[in-house]
């Protein structure tokens, strides 16, 4: 078993590059389908879409009040007493409709309007043509554009579609993302555990990732490092993902069966990225398709999924990689880097008691990676040869809302 | 019909005061639900999560190598020629576990293991008690935390839980928050247009919005402005929900059965609020639950849901107020403040050409209000009294991720 095939770089590649060559050879077939507005939150329209309708349909009041003929007040304000409802004005509120016999709109604060349906108006009211009445299509107008080709859908931008009687758009289908988790150590939630043996808890991490990232996650069974158990789990894969992550037995000892899989079955782009933890990344196209193989721990499958599979699912959507939340903070203490990796560093940020920005501290590398995890609030990736003083300023990426940022002082409770 | 009670306040309430006033008077009735792990994320914890289990079990290597007893090294190389695999050493790779009669890994790169199981021992490197072993629990330990009372569940949360051996988590129930469209004028998505009438979109911004804020929406059918409908659908809802919106019917026209009927019904906390578009905001509460009034206009009822709704189900989850993304931008143009209210406005945000920083353009009100919403990839609320010259530097919320955000010259593509 030691005679494997492992390919090899002479250098890591960074990141960037991996996305790049990746892209490059990826014969990427996108598709399309046609969803409900009420389905589409989120998805990703593949052209422009246009009102088809003209909101208000005529023009209506733009305010609560009653609509009269401004013809009436062009010589100043009448005499009123006589003057019926139905007949000389009618009630109008906002959004209203109201008789082509009038033609302005007086609000209601304006006026007294008695049971009996008695108007007087209340001195010194301009009554001009056209006042408190939007026009026609003041609210959205035919041909109109209601969302961009490109950009994901919002609640707000759903609505606006139904307001311009769109009830279906076609957007980016969602690739499937396969995950393989393999190694002969895991089982699943639930097993017994024993020597040796390490809960599965990378499918539940690729899946709900992938949901977010706008995949459609296809978590399948764990295999063992068997060389043909995997061909056989690559093969059932691959017709139906549009990308495949094989999740373990990337790095470089005995059961590396992965990485000599994937050259077997295609054109393997890169093993080994200047990205720790992760670092044993290997990629490849197979049959047109991107696999992709993840170390197995815990945070370097987080970090691959950051920021590998996150670029390909964006390339799939035809839209930028998808942007982590960013705060400018301190550094509490320095940061050294590498001049071989960039680093994944956990990060916990605190509001300066003077609410005046941020302070961030590295998550200390003597807790679990499981305690490193949960504590932090925040990341960063580290440059090449990027050695920053206690104090500098870094572009922190969050992990939790602003809202959730601790001040200071909660750090000592 | 004009001599129905409209509650009226003297000054209108800046938002704050309302969601303070409507907090004091609801005794709210958070509840706990058990969900699976993998159905959790999002959801908050009530209590802290700790780790039922230790792993790794027993030590492991932390390297993919072979594993030896370091006291065989003590007085330097030992001659391995006659070492036997299974005997002398075994295999180990990152993660496994080995026999206790070996206690120290040699990486991989650091020896030569021949097909027939010959060791051979690169020159000079060192094998110390416990080198290229992780302890037990130096993954997760019994005890440890894995999830904070109050922080929402994320991805890597989950997978951490289970790690720890958790499969199910006590999290906060999720309000479920009652909608119900009114107005005569409003016809149901697929009903034919005519004068005077609008399509109701409301009820999917907020069955969308409140998705995303950790609600669960029950969007109830339109009813007409009829104030025995209104007190039916009112009735109806009342049981079915935690909090309780009726949209429309909230300014002071004839069809302002809205406020009376929460009059009738409950104590009105307030009818008016120092908030543009969406001003006539009505708030009571009836039988220990807030109805909240939200105006009709589509921006009005979004905004009303940006800061009053929002918060109220922020409460509800005990947690704080859900926070967009932010940034900082310099104004195009000068942005007049009001002395009576505060407006939210629709901002278009780009970055500079040379990269450094953003700039913001009110979108323009010549715009429908359709155009503004979907042009809008930003927007601010603006302060009492507050006007910001043309350069000025303000706090944009971004209403799309940052990978979103267009360079200066986009604009004019």
């Amino acid at each position: 078993m030691t005679n494997q095939y492992v390919p090899t770089f002479e250098t890591l590649l960074s990141r960037e590059d991996i996305i790049r060559r990746i892209i490059e050879n990826w014969p990427v077939k996108r598709q399309e389908e046609e969803v409900l507005v009420e389905d589409a939150l989120g998805r990703i329209p593949v052209l422009d879409i246009c009102s088809q309708l003209t909101l208000p349909v005529a023009r209506a009041s733009s305010r609560d009040g009653v609509a009269v003929a401004s013809s009436r007040f062009a010589q100043g304000m009448p005499d009123t007493s006589g003057w019926v409802q139905g007949v000389d004005f009618e009630r109008a509120d906002t959004g209203d409709d109201f008789s082509d016999t009038y033609d302005a709109v007086i609000t209601i604060e304006d006026v007294e309007l008695s049971g009996e349906g008695k108007l007087s108006i209340h001195e010194g009211v301009n009554v001009a043509p056209g006042c408190n009445v939007r026009l026609a299509g003041s609210t959205v107008r035919e041909g109109e554009m209601l969302a961009k080709a490109g950009l994901p859908l919002r609640p707000r931008d759903l609505a606006g579609l139904q307001m311009g009687g769109i009830t279906r758009v076609t957007v980016w289908k969602n690739p499937v993302v396969a995950f393989i988790p393999s190694g002969s150590e895991l089982i699943a939630l639930g097993t017994p555990l024993s020597r040796g043996k390490n809960i599965d808890t990378n499918s539940l991490l690729m899946r709900e990732t992938l949901k977010e990232m706008g995949a459609t996650p296809l978590c399948l069974p764990i295999v063992r490092d068997d060389g043909q158990e995997m061909a056989d789990a690559l093969n059932r894969a691959m017709p139906q993902a549009d990308i495949i992550v094989m999740g373990g037995g990337s790095s470089k000892g005995e059961e590396d069966y992965t990485a000599t899989l994937l050259h077997q079955q295609g054109k393997v782009l890169c093993h080994g990225a200047q990205a720790v933890p992760g670092k044993p990344l290997c990629a490849a196209i197979i049959a047109g398709k991107p696999v992709i193989n993840l170390p197995g721990p815990f945070m370097a499958a987080y970090h691959g999924l950051e920021w590998c599979i996150n670029g390909l699912v964006s390339h799939y959507l035809n839209r930028p990689a998808r942007k982590r939340q960013t705060i400018e903070a301190a550094l509490t203490k320095p940061l050294l880097g590498s001049d071989m990796v960039s680093m994944l560093v956990n990060m916990e940020v605190v509001q300066r008691r003077d609410g005046k920005g941020y302070l961030a501290t590295p998550c200390s590398i003597r807790e679990t990676p499981m305690s490193r995890s949960i504590m932090a609030n925040g990341q960063y990736m580290t440059k090449l040869n990027q050695d920053i003083p206690a104090g500098g300023l870094i572009e922190v990426e969050l992990l939790r809302g602003l809202e959730f940022i601790p001040v200071e002082e909660d750090k000592n409770l």
